[in-house]
């Protein structure tokens, strides 16, 4: 059987000693199956078969694609690649110790019981009561609060209470509640018959191109499932401020209106995928991961003067909401928790990324980076925290490129060009090429400037090449004539170079300025962690290339993914996690780019590939001449 | 320096002998100054230079708008107008006692609710901002949260979110914001212009037949208006029984619906009452008392099964529910707080009672009697507390009597009746006789009863008067052939007696009972408060005589009048108050007295003038022979 016969097969991927279960489809890997499983499993290369650390043991049926990429030793003990091993039946995974995430932080993140203790947005207790009598005549509130708090009184909503003597009766003084956490105020949010009882969260990344939502079992801290797609506000405008513009004029309610109904789809398609399917079982609690601007418009908040000097939120701490208050097809009394940001343009999924990476719980001074829409980053350790937004577009989200997209099925992936100036592509889902995804574009770039089909300006040489056409509006170099029904021509033109290089030069340019703000330099920093939807699949060599990444020791970096989403979902679970968020609001010092010398002079220093300064990508330059 | 050129700088303002401290704008007024810094000083003109009433001795530079404002007397003590002088440098005020007039009108409002303190359900603060700049760009809700709390997180509903970052810039950075009370979470409640700012809560007494509602000066403790009604629930039947069988049948969300209308005729007749008027002033607070049935129905709950054994609630401590919620004219985020009740027939109503007699707090031991529609009593002190509902029936509230009405214009509410069985009335507003009230009716027992009119089982006697009349369903005495237009007879019949006797019977024999539960007789009684509408109007003598009060010296009965509604006030204004009705919640037992052979062996004892065992009424005896 075939790899790609496999695809529509679904098969059980369970991991050791994890003991955690995720269906897949056939042909992915057991790296995908890792990552949907959320079970940490090491890799610096993003799946390429180079870092070689992603070892794990399989019981069942896989087949290889690079069958040599292990060393005999290894291979001969039963090893494989996750990266390279693709499911082709129902499999129990081994998961050795030395194949986990460097970062105990990040493990806890992604690992289902990483976390120490539970403690999620609402609690569930099993109720049993005695029956009232003349001896025992609590009212029925006092009695199901006895038998929850030990003491006779709960907050309750209204609604709750006008079914409460029928349900208690209906369901012999059994019940299940679910309660707010002790730092919301442990409110009762529903209540159930124990035998129809479930307890299921969601976290939520609302990012400005791209939404992200998994279902989560809050009993055992499982993923149920995971859905992703496009903001349907993306019609008003790609980045922040386009949006912020179009709710300036009027547009407010519909983008409110377009991203509660993205998150609707999410949810209808989480609960679609969910396996056993959860039936009538509510979302009882929400955590939410945002910029800020994403965050405003989720509660329908005027973002105006994010845009405008000095650039402030309505708020960076939303107070909790409720499900009903919002169009939100979750339990009406749902607590919906939103991380809290800590400027206009460092909202609350850096909060979450900072969270999530435990990089303010370590000494060693880390830099994160999350290239999503805004590209924001941190600098710090568990003394000083900096950050900022290099408002570096969404270039790497697919946005502002002609033929850009997000990394789903038919996007470019990964790309070679080869001494015949002819690109190897590889396109996610092994469809038709759609268009090119983030990690395509680095690839893209750095292939053409190391073959000298660009400058280190970014500009398009004169070579004579078929791949290369010139038109009015300048060259362009075909990736892709097109192939399948449409024959689309995937292509690269001066103006997707110019916007790419604009995007790596500002993310490097706001790393410098907070390095420098700290007093510190690139060669200080201990660890890099890039977060966002495809941290996991760049090419750290071709991310270096251009300059978007420093040249450090490549051991150095490390992709924690959907660091937003992993924050969303450990504050969903952990109120240790939600006193951290809080932790991380106060302990951070936002730094202002927009009016900051220091910053342009690095932006401009930082627009050529891969650095006016040749000295700080020296393996680049040894790449070059080599 | 002038005024305009100083707005720019920051002085601190000391103030003494308070000796808080408050850095204002340059140019700001001293008043203004007190108001940032919560130091009361008195004004009725608003700073206008006209009341001269905020006279304060200052040192340090300001500079005077109206120099000539302050009578040379005083200018040359050094005193100035704080409305007048404005800050250019730092300073110290020294407020002198008479210009503090906020202070002496709590102290007398204190007085007037027996408050130590005032810590109502909202607290309004007072808040002056910095506005936000590069160099301090906290989010809108931070800055406020910031200048009302002193950190930067506060739970704030959506509505107010939303006109936040206009109505904070349009206000110039001021703002007045009501708060909840600590107990309650400390969320925001409204928020507004400082110039149109007010803080005004309602404290209700929800009773079977009567509402009472009192618009209250929050920052004061003053009643501003007073308006009652009767309970529009009433042409569902007199009693909470009728009312909880028409719930049953359907009609309970008629019945809120007519309570919510009765509250909100009570909302606007007190609002046209009040002087000055309120204007658009919202209710932003509501305590309510009332018995548990009145808070189900009030509530829209179930109250069903406070009719059947073991009767039980569906809650006793019903939790804050919010204006919104009800369909009520008030605040929508108004915190409406709902006193605890004790069981199915103590409820709120008692509690309040109890609170605001104070009997829980002495270690004297004390009856508190409320002759309301259920005829509630209490017995205890500091120690011990026991209640029990007597089902005495609506009678002294002017149900179950021909002619009875509440205490209100046209009611009868004296009555004596001379050696020629003559009666002479006394008419609430001197009006035409329309009914009798509860003062009335116990005057006409107890005067028929010493004239010999009736006997001691209540049957009009066989006597030559044409005030006596007979028709087939037995005697009448009429006590008014009407007069005025209308030319209604006033009378009472052989059946309104009985129906006079089973209640003066029932609510004296649950004084018994519940005596004998704790081991004492009525001579331990160190104190009777007598609660209800009608406590202040009757004749303590001819109570006694017909056995509706014990025989005992009449030193120590304490007339106390709606101390529901003094509760709810209570509650209204201070945490320690609300503690305390839920120390009493804990602390009260309650008496069953419907499966109680004690009760009903005292009940028929009872259910003659005064009483069959004639020591009990010594008094009494004494007069009749005399």
């Amino acid at each position: 059987m075939t790899v790609s016969s496999m695809r529509r097969m679904r098969y059980k991927v369970r991991f050791k000693p994890d003991d955690v279960e995720v269906t897949v489809e056939g042909g992915a890997t057991v790296l995908e199956a890792a990552f949907a499983a959320q079970v940490d499993i090491s890799t610096s290369c993003g799946g390429k078969a180079t870092c070689k650390k992603c070892r794990v043991i399989v019981e069942g049926p896989v087949e290889q694609s690079t069958p040599k990429a292990i060393d005999k030793d290894l291979a001969s003990k039963g090893y494989v690649l996750a990266c390279q091993s693709h499911v082709v039946g129902d499999i129990v995974v081994f998961v050795p110790e030395e194949a986990r995430m460097k970062g105990q932080q990040i493990l806890k993140a992604h690992r289902e019981h990483g976390l120490d203790h539970l403690s999620p947005l609402t609690q569930m207790k099993q109720l049993i009561m005695e029956p009232p009598s003349l001896l025992d005549n609590l009212g029925d509130l006092e009695r199901l609060a006895r038998a929850i708090m030990g003491k006779e009184g709960i907050p309750a909503p209204l609604s709750i209470l006008k079914g409460l003597p029928n349900d208690l009766r209906e369901w012999g003084w059994k019940a299940t509640a679910l309660i707010l956490a002790e730092d919301l105020g442990n409110g009762l949010v529903a209540l159930s018959d124990p035998k129809e009882a479930c307890h299921v969260g969601a976290a939520l990344d609302i990012g400005t191109t791209t939404l992200v939502l998994s279902l989560v079992d809050m009993e055992t801290g499982r993923t149920i499932s995971t859905a992703s797609d496009y903001n349907r506000q993306a019609r008003a405008g790609d980045d922040v401020i386009a949006r912020i513009a179009y709710a300036e004029e009027g547009g407010l309610e519909e983008l409110q209106g377009l991203v509660l109904q993205t998150i609707n789809h999410l949810l209808l398609e989480a609960r679609a995928s969910s396996d056993p399917l959860l039936g009538p079982c509510d979302v009882t609690a929400l955590s939410v991961a945002g910029n800020t601007t994403m965050v405003h418009l989720f509660l329908g908040l005027d973002p105006k003067r994010i845009r405008y000097e000095p650039y402030v939120p309505v708020t960076n701490i939303p107070p909790m909401v409720r499900g009903k208050e919002l169009d939100l097809g979750i339990n009406a009394e749902a607590p919906v928790y939103i991380i809290p940001g800590r400027a206009g343009f460092v909202g609350g999924d850096i909060t979450a990324d900072v969270v999530a990476s435990g990089m303010h719980e370590r000494s060693e001074l880390t830099l994160l980076i999350d290239v999503g829409t805004n590209g924001e980053v941190v600098v710090g350790n568990d003394e000083i925290l900096v950050a900022c937004s290099t408002s570096a577009g969404p270039a790497f989200e697919g946005g502002e490129v002609a033929s850009g997209m997000r990394a789903t099925f038919g996007a470019i992936e990964r790309v070679r060009i080869g001494p015949d100036l002819e690109p190897e592509i590889g396109i996610i889902g092994k469809r038709e090429a759609l268009g090119i995804c983030g990690s395509g574009l680095i690839d893209i770039v750095a292939q053409m400037f190391l073959r000298g089909l660009i400058d280190k300006k970014g500009r398009i040489q004169d070579i004579d090449s078929k791949r290369i056409r010139r038109n009015d509006e300048g060259a362009v170099y075909v990736l892709s004539q097109g192939s399948g029904k449409t024959k689309r021509e995937i292509s690269i033109s001066d103006a997707d170079l110019a916007n790419i290089i604009r995007t790596k030069a500002a993310v490097y340019a706001g790393c410098s300025v907070l390095l420098k703000a700290i007093d510190k330099g690139f060669d200080d920093l201990e660890g890099v962690c890039i977060a966002g939807g495809f941290g996991n699949y760049i090419d750290i060599e071709n991310a270096v290339t251009i300059g978007l990444l420093p040249d450090l020791p490549r051991k150095r970096f490390d992709f924690i993914g959907n660091a937003a989403l992993a924050g969303a979902m450990q504050t969903l679970l952990s109120q240790e996690k939600r006193r951290k968020a809080l932790q991380v609001y106060e302990d951070m010092t936002y730094v202002e780019l927009s009016t900051s010398k220091a910053f342009f002079d690095e932006f401009s220093s930082a627009s050529f590939l891969p650095h006016t300064d040749q000295e700080r990508f020296p393996s680049v330059w040894k790449r070059m001449r080599g």
